[in-house]
C-alpha cells in the first residue's frame, strides 16, 4: 500500500499515520520529497480496507499495490489451470464446447439436442433445471426431473453435464447428476453459495455478474478456491452498459485480461451476451479469435416454442455450420476445436 | 403488446404472426397503414418474452405495453403501502430513520450506538451479523451472537431492528431477533432467497442491485409480494457507473420514479451510495429533498477501528447535527422527521 | 508518480526504469521492501502519460499522485471562485437561478417568459439561438435573430443572458448579445472551442459531458482557464447510465465532490438531467440540498408546442411555486435564493 | 408512432390526443381493446419528439416505430456503401487497413512507419497533425507541417492518407493533404463540424463517441449524409463502461448490428479501444472475426518516446506478424486482407 501525504501535512499528522499503520502490522518505508512525503506500507493481508487510511488527517490518497486475490492470481499457477473431468481437459489448446438448450423441457427435447451436440464434436451438454428468471410468473425449470433427463441424455451420447445451481440446499441434489456446477451471473456475489461450492469435489463455472469488475469476478472465484475447490473456470457472458440495441455488451477484452491476471480458464457465452440469434455466430467467432478457452452456446430444435430464451438459441443446422467456421479460426491462432 | 410488421412483410407472414399470437391466447387488433401494418395483441400475462415475436419472419419490432410487475404496480394500491411494525409506520409523511453500525462488533459498540440512535429520535437500529464481503478473507460478521446483541440493544432503547439475511437457511434464525429483514444489493436477484422471504410474516427491505434497472428491482419485489408477504419496502443505495471519484452513483431520481410506478415505500442509503463520510451529509439532505420515505445511515463511535465500512460511517456528533438539518428540509416539503 | 516494480524485476530492469524516469527530469526516491521495490518519481508536469512507464519491463503498476488539473484545483484558490457580472455574483451563499426556454422561438415567447423569470426573483435568462440537435432534421435555432430577441427581453426585465455557443466562428457574434457563454455537454471535449473561449472576456459555463469523468470535466475547464479566462463555472446535467426510466442519471454527488476538488462554482440542471417535467421539482430540490451554487431550469408557457424539449419544461405556475420550496431548503442549509 | 392510452383515459382525453396528433399531420388508426385503447399514428418525419405526446393527459406510453435516421438506414442502400478512393475500395470483401502512428512527430518517424505500412500490404496511412488531448499541457500536434509530412510519406509509398479534423476552419487546410477526414470520438456530436463535412467532396470516417448509442452514431452520420457527402464510414473504438482494467470496452457486437441497421462500412480500432499494446492483437483478431470492414491500428518504431499514446502502439515486428494471423481469420469467414 502506498500512502500519499497531503502537501500541507504536519509532522505530527505524518507520525500518527505511521503509528496507525504500524499498529496494523505494516512495515513502513518513508520517502520525503520536495513537495510531499510518501509512505510505502508493506506486509499485511490483501483485503485491508484502504479507505481506513484515506480518512486519516494529513492523507491525500492511498493505493493498494497488490491484487486482493491470491489463489486466483496468475502468479499462483503460471502454467494455467487445467481441469480434468473424465476424458475432457479444460484449459489447454483444445477449446471446449458446452452446448444445449437454455432449459431442459422434456425427454424428447433434451435427447434430440444431445444428439446434435454429440454430432458436432462438442463434449459437454448444457441445460437448466433450476432457472433464475426475472419474473416470478415465468417458467422456473423442471427441477430434479430435469436433472434426471439431462443426465440420461448425456450418458446416452457420452457427454458431460453442466447445469446451474441457485441455492445451497440444491448442491447435494445436483451433485448426483452433474459434472460441472454453473453459477449464474446474478449469483456471482452470492457469497454464501460460493463458500459452500468451495467444499464440493466437482468443478464450478462462475459466470461474470452483469456489472462485475474483473477484479470482483476474480474475488468471487477466490471464495471457491479458498474453500478448497481448485477446479474453477470463469465465463464471460456480457456486461450491462448504456447501449440498447443489444441485451448486454459482450466484453471480449476480458478474455486476454483474465488470462494475464489469473490462471483460470475462461469460457465465453455469446448467446447470453447478445440475446438475439443472428448476433451469436459473429460473436462466437470473435470469442475464439480473442482467445477463449471454450464456448457455451444455446441451441434449440424449436426455438419459437422454447420455454425460455428461445430467441437467442441457434437452430441445429446453423450451429453445425458455425462450428466449421470456428475450427478455421481456432487453427488460425494455433488452437483446435 | 404492439407488433410492428416489416414494411415488406407478405400477407402470408402477417397471417402467420397473427396465428402464432392467437395460439398463445392473445386477442389481435390489426391496423393497416399506408407504409406498414401494426398489430395490437391484448390479453396475456405480463411475463411473456417478447423476443419470441421479434424473431418471427416479417416482424420489425415489438413493444410491451404493460409493466411486467403487477402486485408492485402503483395501480394495485394507489394510496401507497404503509408498513406497520409495533408503533412505527413506514410510508407516511413521517420519515423513518434506520441508523447504526455496518457490522455488529461487540456488546459495548452496539449499546453505545443504540443510545445515539435513540437520542436522535430514530426508531430503527441497523447492524449486520452476516456480512456479504467481496473478499473471503474479510470479517464475515458475528453471526447469531451478533443478532442477540442487536436485539438486546434495541430492546434496551425501545428501537426496532433491521438486519441482513443472506441465505435461506438463516431466515428462521434471524426471524427470532429482527423486526425487518434486509436483502442486500448483491442478492437482489437471488430469486431463491426472495421466494422464501415471500413466505415470512416480517417486513422485507429490498436494496437495489448495483446495476439493476428500476424495472428489475420492482420485479424482484414482485417475487416477495407474490409469495404472500405484502410488507415490502425498497432501498436505493447507489448504482454502478463509469465515475471513479465516488464508490457508486446515488440515483436519487429513482425515488420519484418508484413513487410513480409503485406503491412501495422507498428508503435511501447515502452511506453505501457514496462510500465516504464527507459525502454522506449532502447526499442525505438531497435524499430527503427528493422525497425519500426514510434514510438508512451508518454511524460508528470509532470508525477508524470499525470491522467494516468505517470510512463511510458518521461520527455520532456529525450525525446528530445532520438530523437537525434534515428536519428543516423535511418540513420544507411538508413532511416530518 | 509512484512506480511499483514487479516482484521478480531484475536489478538491471530497475536501473533502466530509474534512468528512463531521470531522463524525463524526474527526481527518484527508491524504497526497497521485502517483496518488492517502489519508486517515488517527483517533479514533472501533471500531464505526463503514465502508461509510458507501465509498459517498461519490470514495472507492475504506476499511480499518478497529483491531479492533472492545476488552475482548476481547489488548492489554487481555497476561497472559491466568485464570478461577478454587473450586479450578480455567482459562487457565494446566494444561489443563482438561470431560467428560460430551451430555444428562443419568438419575440412574444421570450418576453413572456422573461417576465416570469424576473417575477420569480431569478437574475439570469436562458435560451438557445444555436441548438445542438441529435437529428439534422430538427429545429436548429433562430440564430442571430434569436440572440437579438433574448438580449432585448433580458434588458427589458433587467436580467443577464446565458446562451450556448457551438462553434468558434460564432464566438464574436454571440459576444455582442450574451453575458455568459454556455458550452453544451456534447462539446465538453471540443478542445478547439474551449481554447478560443479561454481568450474571451466573458464568463463561461461548462456543462458536464454525458459520460465525462469529473476529472475530465475539470481538465476541460483547465483548457479555458489556461487560456486566461478565470470566470469559469461548471454545470452538472446528468450522466449516461444503463437506467432507462430517466433520460439521464442526475449525478448529484458530483456537486460536493467538485466543491472539494475545485474552486469553481457548480450549477445544476435538473431539466436536462431528467428529461421529464414531473421529475424536475424533486430533483431541483435535491440539487439545492446537495449544495449547488445555482440552478438552470427550463420553463415554457406552451410546452406542448415548444420547438424543442417542451416535455421537460415547467409551466410558469409550477415553476413559481417550486421556487418557494427551494427558498426553504436553501435556508435549511444556511444559504439563500 | 404508437400511442398507448392510460386504461383510465376518458373519451375526451382520447379525442384530444387524436386531435393533437392530427394537427401535426399524423394519420390515426384507433384500436379499442378490452383494457385499453391504442393509437397508431402514421406519416410524419422521423425526428418528431415523442415526449410531446408522452406528457398529454391520458397517455400511458409512446413508441417510435421508424428509425430516426433515413439516409444512413440499411433500407436506403441494401447492397451496402462502397467508398472508392483512387484504387482502394472500402466496404467490400477485401478488408482495408489504416495503419500508422498516433501523432506525426517528424519526417524520419512518418517515413519509417510508412515503409512498414506499405510492406504489410496496408493501403492507408494514419497519423494526427491536430490532436484532441484531454490536457491543455499535452502535445497538440504538428499542425500543417505534420500534414505536409504525412502526405509526402504516403506519396512516397503509394498510400492514402487519413487524418483527423477538429474544427471547421481546418477543413480546407486539411483538404489539401488528406484523402479521408477522420472525426474523433469526442467530436461525434459536434454537429457544426459534421454539417460542414457534409459539404466536402472527400470521404469521412466517423468514430463512435465514448458513450454514444449506436442510434446516435447513425444520426451523426446522417448529418454528413444529409449535407450531400455520401462517402461516410463508421469506426468502433471502444465505449465507456464501469470496467477499469481496460481503457475502454471494445463493443464488437456493434459491428454486426451496424451492418444490419445501416449500409455504411464499419472499421474497428483495437488500439484506442484497449489502450494497451498487449491487448491489441487479440482484439484485432476478434474484430476481423466479428466482420469489421477494416482495421485502424497504431504502430510506432519507438513507442517509449512517442509524443502521444505510445503505450498502445504496436512495434513494427509485432504488427507484421499480427497481419499474418489476420489474413487466416479473414479467410475463415470468406474475406481477404
Amino acid at each position: 500500500m502506498i500512502v500519499i501525504l497531503n502537501n500541507k501535512a504536519s509532522d505530527k499528522q505524518i507520525d500518527d499515520v505511521i503509528k496507525y499503520l504500524e499498529d496494523y502490522g505494516f512495515q513502513i518505508h518513508k520517502s520525503v520529497g520536495v513537495e510531499r512525503t510518501i509512505l510505502g506500507a508493506i506486509g499485511v493481508k490483501p483485503n485491508f480496507d484502504i479507505r481506513k487510511i484515506k480518512i486519516l488527517d494529513g492523507v491525500a490518497d492511498v493505493y493498494r499495490i497488490t491484487a486482493p486475490y491470491k489463489l486466483a492470481n496468475r502468479s499462483f499457477n503460471e502454467d494455467g489451470t487445467k481441469i480434468n473431468i473424465k476424458d475432457v481437459e479444460i484449459g489447454n489448446d483444445q477449446l471446449v464446447l458446452m452446448v444445449g438448450p437454455c432449459s431442459i423441457e422434456s425427454e424428447k427435447q433434451i435427447f434430440t439436442l444431445a444428439e446434435v451436440v454429440a454430432k458436432s464434436g462438442a463434449k459437454i451438454l448444457r441445460g437448466g433445471a433450476f432457472k433464475p428468471r426475472s419474473s416470478p410468473y415465468s417458467f422456473q425449470g423442471m427441477g430434479e426431473e430435469g436433472l434426471k433427463l439431462i443426465r440420461a441424455a448425456a450418458d446416452e451420447y457420452n457427454l458431460l453435464v453442466i447445469t446451474e445451481v441457485m441455492q445451497i440446499d440444491h448442491i447435494d441434489l445436483i451433485h448426483k447428476y452433474t459434472d460441472i456446477y454453473q453459477v449464474g451471473a446474478r449469483n456471482m456475489q452470492n457469497f454464501s453459495l460460493l463458500k459452500e461450492l468451495g467444499k464440493t469435489d466437482k468443478p464450478v463455472m462462475l459466470k461474470r455478474g452483469l456489472s462485475a469488475l474483473i477484479e470482483e469476478w476474480l474475488m468471487s472465484a477466490e471464495y471457491i478456491l479458498a474453500g478448497g475447490n481448485k477446479n474453477v473456470m470463469l465465463c464471460e457472458r456480457g456486461i450491462r452498459t448504456f447501449e440498447k440495441y443489444t441485451r448486454n455488451t459482450f466484453d471480449l477484452s476480458a478474455i486476454p485480461i483474465v488470462h494475464k491476471k489469473s490462471h483460470l480458464p475462461v469460457i465465453a457465452d455469446p448467446s447470453h451476451a447478445t440475446g438475439l440469434r443472428d448476433q451469436v455466430p459473429p460473436m462466437a467467432r470473435a470469442a475464439v479469435a480473442a482467445g477463449a478457452d471454450g464456448l457455451m452456446i444455446e441451441i434449440h430444435n424449436d426455438p419459437e416454442n422454447a420455454f425460455s430464451d428461445g430467441p437467442q438459441a441457434l437452430l441445429p443446422d446453423t450451429y453445425l455450420s458455425l462450428i466449421q467456421e470456428l475450427k478455421l479460426i481456432a487453427n488460425a491462432i494455433g488452437r483446435e476445436i
